[in-house]
This record gives C-alpha cells, structure tokens and sequence, in this order.
C-alpha cells in the first residue's frame, strides 16, 4: 500500500485546492468526490489527491470513516513511504527538540506540524511511545517504529493506542510494546528542575504531559517562599515544578490515586516530601471544602480536564471554567496569584480568559492578567491551524 | 486638587456602569454628560464619577481633551490622592516585580493595570524612570515621585514625558531630572544573562524595552551554535540575548547609530565582540542586500516599529509585516528559526500572524508556529483590556 501506483481520490470543485497548495493539510468528506471506489476504500489507504481539474496536489492518506477524509503525507504524489521517509520525518523533528532540550524528554513528533498526520510520540529517554491517532500510521507502524529506532536509538517503544481522536477515526485502542521491554517501573523524568515519574504503560491517567512545561516554569517563577494549591494535580505538574521554584509547601489535588501516589514518589525522588501533601477528591468539593476550613494559598494552579472538548459542550464549559475560577479565587491571598488552564479545542483564549475573569469577579476579586501561555515548543502547530492551539493558560495576579 | 470635596461628573443613561462597577477603568468621552462645567475642567483634575441615577461610581481623573475622558483612580469617592496613596499602589506593584525578578532592572508601574492610569515607569536600579502619558499624574507628579523614592529607595527620578500617548491627551512633551543627578554614562542592565547598556535620558531611541524579555529568552534558546540575524535591533535585545545563549555569531542592523552603538557597548560589557556586528541601514534595503549576497543564518529575529499603530494604518501596516516575513525569510536556513514580533496594538494576534505567514509562503518558504510570545510579567494587564495586548511574539521553524 505505500508505493506508486496509488489510487486517485479527487476534490469537489467546491473543494478549496488553493489552501492544500497553501499548505492547509486537510479534505473534509464534503469537499471529497466520495464515488464507490473512495467510499471503498481501507481506512488509512495511501492515494494521490488531485484537484477538480485532475492536477495531483499530493499524496494524502484516505480514512472513508472520518470527517477529515484525506491528510497530505507528501508533496510528491509518487513518495514511498518507507522506513527512509520516516527517518527524514523523524530527524527533523529530532534537530528541532535536540536544540530545545537538553535531555531527552519531549514531544518528538506533534502530528501534521512534524508532518506525521495524526501521530504523537512522546520520549522519555531511552523509551518512546507512539500514539497512532490516524488510521494510516496503524497500517504503516512497522516502517514508523523501526526510523524512531534508528533515529533516535531509543530502546524500548510502547505503542498506546486510545483516546477521543482514535475514537473521531473509527479506530480501536490498542496498547502493546513494539521494541525492547515495558518499563516495570515508573520513568524519572527531569524537567524544570522537577523530577515526575512518569507511568508510561498505566494510560493517560499516570502518563506525563510535556505541553505544559513552560507554564510550570512560569508557575515555579512565582512560587519561592509560597503556599501553593495544585488542584487538578495529576502527576504533579505545577506542584512540583513549584517545589522546584522553592515553594514553602504544595497540597495536590486530583481525583485519580494513581496519579497522587507518582506526585507523591516524585516528590520523594527530589528529597521535598515535608513541603508535599496531596489530598483524593472532586475538585469542585476539595475548593469548597478548603474555603470552609479558611485555607488560602499565595498561588493557586488550576489545570482542569477538557470542559469543552467539543462545539456543543462550549457554553456547559465556559460555566464551569468560570466555577473554578470562582471558587479558586475565594483561597488566593491578596496579592497572589491565580493560574488558569483550559486545554478545550472549544473554548478560545478570549472566551476563555472571559470566563475566568468573569469567576474571578463572582469571587468578589479582581485581577490582573500578568502572562498568557500556551503549549511548549515541542508541540508545533501549522499555521493554518494555530488557531486551535488548544491549551492556554492564563495567570492572574489578585 | 487632591482632597474632597471634589467636583462631580455623570455617566449618560447610555454609559456603562456595570462594566465600570465590574473594573473597566475608562469612560469615553460620548459616555459622559459634557455640559460647561464638565468642560471647564482642568485636565488631570480629580473629580467623583456619578452613574445616571447620581449614584457615585468613583474617584476619576477627567481630561475633556482626551477621547478617554475620565480613568478611575479609586473606587473610593472619598480617596485622598496624596504619597500615602502613591506609596500603597507602588508598595503593591513593587511586591510583584520582586517576586519576579532578582534584580531591580524591569517595568516598575503599567499604568491602568498597576492602579496608576496612563502612568509608566520603569526601573534601572537606583534610577527611575516616569512616563507620566495622562494629564492627572502631570499635576500630581510631586507626590508621586516622593512616594517612588520612598517605596523604592530609588536616588535619582527621571521624567520622560514625551509620545503618541501624551500627544493623545493633549500634553506637550518634557524631559526633567526630579530626584538625584542625571546619569552621565549609559545604565548596564542585566537581563537574560546579557547586559544591555540603556541611555535612560537619551530618549525612546537609547532607551531599554523591558516588555521583550521572555521572547529574548525564548530567542536565546534557539540560538546555541547559531547564526543570528537581529533586524530592527535597537540597543541589542535579540542580538546580545543569543550571545548570551551561545550564538556563534550575531549581526545586528538598525536604522539608528546612536542605538547601535550601545549595543556594541553591550556586547564589550558581555566580552563577546569577536561574535558581534553591526550594519546601519533601513531595514528592507538590508534584508534585500543580505539575500544578494547570499547569505543565510539559523535564527532571524524581526522587532520592527509599529507598523499599525492605529486602527486607519492596519491595512498598509499588515502589508509592512507580510513584507518583513517574506524577506527574513529568504534569509532562513532549512529548519532554522524566525520570530517575527509586532507592537501594533490594531494588528490582533491572528492578522499578524497570518500575515506573516503569508509572507513565509510568498518567500516559497513553508513554517511552523512553535511559540507565541507577548510582553513580560511586569506589563500586566486588565483583563478588559487584554484583548488589547500589544506585543506579540510569533516564532517559526521553516
């Protein structure tokens, strides 16, 4: 299926082919001539995309069960897609982290931006774990794993395969070790001057998050001397990266035990486990609970799951952005600080920092918006699609 | 002036109060009940904001020049603007910049966000620089500097008095000494690992732009190895942060000699002169001459004047930036880095960085955004203004 000669696929007139020449990665189905052969086609199947004049525009992979019908793989409607194209994919991601980082924890490769259409691989040094959200990188894994390999001489790749953008492919999940041995123990991973111990086989409720790396810097920034909340903790993101920052003490909050007990081993491999405590619960309960017992804190980090993961949840998200807000305001000293994270596609930054301010005002506080961040350099986005850069956070000085 | 009782002025009916009560902090001048009395006002003075049922919003300054008409000081009707009222507003702002910042070099005051309306200054360690931009803080600029000496410790307090901002309000420009003696050498100001030399009394073009400083940072992690190219240099920022980081060499070009020669200083303080050039000239005349002869670099970094500096210049300013991207980046290498920066307060976050992707593609370049960039910490801002947010900071890999 990965060489010439492939198939045909052809845009409606409708179709826009000036964006793909532009560079815009997608075909929506409706922009599609979906004949019985495209419509027949294996999800994931490789073919040449031509305009409604029949001029090839590239070689895009074809999914007939997903909204985003084609993706560009390449430019070059004969490319082979073999374990060299892979390779030339993958160091050139590999030049842009090697530059960023100094050791070898990042996002290798963030889909249409690293120009691997649906594909995530994260590394945690000698392991990386591939995330295939794309049809077309289930069917062609071996040639992908075996460039990640010699590319990077990782030893150990871990194929972990769920999610919602699996599910929007029509895809199963599937988990299982593509090279060398699952890690029996959870990974040390050293970033900010934090250390968080990653579970990279325990799904994504104990696996590590690299987008938020500079906002944890910028939290740790703010937090010498400070009593810190991390609520929506996870592994311990912001806490510890805080602690890193030299925090007075860090309570993390989250509602997963998995994850509480890697913060807490986290904290323990950086020696700071008198300034660490953590505390199981719902968020929203844990807030209320804590301004009943007069607790307040000089910065409060609020890093919630996706309110607003889709169009039709945005007004049921921006409310409960805006509850946070609320609620996490009440505990923030006077003159502290109040860091807000969305990562809802849904809900922009403008909404976003709206609602939150909106909280903030319910809260009977004001505030002052003293950065905006976003997802670290690792995770790149193509300019006709930065505007759905998802995560935002936004810090608050009360 | 500065005591009550104080005159009164009235919102219209067609005035927001609620979003006054709720923190914005202007009222424009087709907002506010204009008759005689209103207009005979001296500009700057202290007067109490009514809304349209004569219930009083504020303490406000009304300058009847100004489209701004009125900014709120205090929510306080009664509040004394006296140093005891300077000395808490600077108390707070400096609690702040203390937390972030290990040495007392950055933007001290932020105007409306830092509860001194128009007013800036910043702080290049025993010296002060203010930047009265709204008529009250002219007339009240005694105890205003008495309580910065106080706060600070600050020996000497420049007045700059002098831009769009002032000619907006209907003030002249004026460059004074209040406190102290005039230094007579530029300032070195360390920032990023650089030294920055600052001429803090030779006006907008010797001076230091503290708001850049994250992206400088940013800038200085690409630059490891790399050749540099810093357009619109000024006094060095991007140049002399890539040093910092490791560049392997940076030329810098700038219209203004006065300008590059306190670069050149910087970069003698730093000691890495065998690594640093300068080129006078405009700007687009260089890019084009760097192209013809051929040369390349790993990072260019474009921070040129605002291009659209008001809403009329919007469309000839975009132009201006898709201009600049197009020739910086013929310029790149393949995989390099360009940041294209805008401080043009109508050319939003989205229409700069489509234009300057634009420019990318015209270049037959193709990027992707890694970063995005606004000003530092110490620039706080409203959160109904922040939509106004003027620096942004758009890196690109090609």
């Amino acid at each position: 299926m990965n060489m010439p000669p492939y198939p045909t696929v052809r845009l409606m007139p409708k179709g826009d082919a000036r964006a793909i020449r532009h560079g815009y990665p997608w075909v929506y189905a409706n922009e599609l001539v979906t004949d019985r052969r495209t419509k027949g086609l294996t999800p994931g199947a490789l073919a040449v995309l031509e305009d409604a004049n029949r001029v090839p525009l590239g070689l895009v992979t074809v999914n007939p069960a997903s909204k985003i019908i084609c993706r560009m793989l390449d430019r070059d409607p004969e490319a082979v897609i073999d374990t060299d194209w892979f390779t030339a994919k993958l160091s050139r991601a590999l030049a842009h982290r090697a530059r960023l980082y100094a050791q070898p924890f990042y996002r290798l490769v963030h889909a249409e931006a690293d120009g691997l259409p649906g594909v995530v691989i994260d590394r945690f040094g000698d392991v990386a774990v591939i995330q295939p959200n794309a049809a077309w990188a289930d069917a062609l894994i071996e040639p992908l794993t075996e460039a990640l390999v010699q590319v990077t001489g990782v030893s150990t790749v871990i194929l972990n395969a769920s999610g919602r953008a699996r599910s929007l492919e029509g895809l199963d999940d599937r988990m299982a070790v593509l090279r060398g041995t699952a890690p029996e123990a959870p990974i040390p991973v050293p970033m900010n001057g934090a250390t968080y111990m990653a579970d990279v086989t325990g799904g994504q409720k104990t696996g590590l998050f690299f987008d938020q790396r500079p906002n944890h810097a910028f939290a740790a920034g703010l937090a010498r001397d400070a009593r810190v909340l991390d609520m929506f903790s996870h592994v311990g993101g912001f806490g510890l990266a805080a602690l890193a920052g030299g925090a007075a003490s860090v309570l993390a909050v989250d509602g997963s035990e998995p994850a509480l007990t890697l913060a807490a081993q986290g904290a323990a491999a950086m020696g700071v486990t008198d300034r660490f405590t953590t505390r199981k619960g719902d968020a929203f309960a844990v807030l209320e609970a804590l301004a009943e017992e007069g607790e307040t804190f000089d910065l409060v980090v609020c890093d919630p799951p996706a309110f607003a993961p889709g169009k039709s949840a945005l007004e049921a998200g921006l409310r409960a952005y805006e509850r946070v807000a609320r609620l996490a305001a009440a505990l923030v000293t006077d003159g502290g600080y109040l860091m807000l994270c969305s990562c809802s596609h849904a809900a922009d930054l403008t909404r976003f920092r709206n609602a939150s301010a909106r909280g903030i005002g319910r809260a009977g506080r004001r505030g002052q918006v003293i950065q905006t961040g976003f997802a670290g350099p690792d995770h790149p986005l193509l300019p006709h699609l930065a505007e759905s850069g998802y995560l935002k956070a936004v810090t608050f000085r009360l």
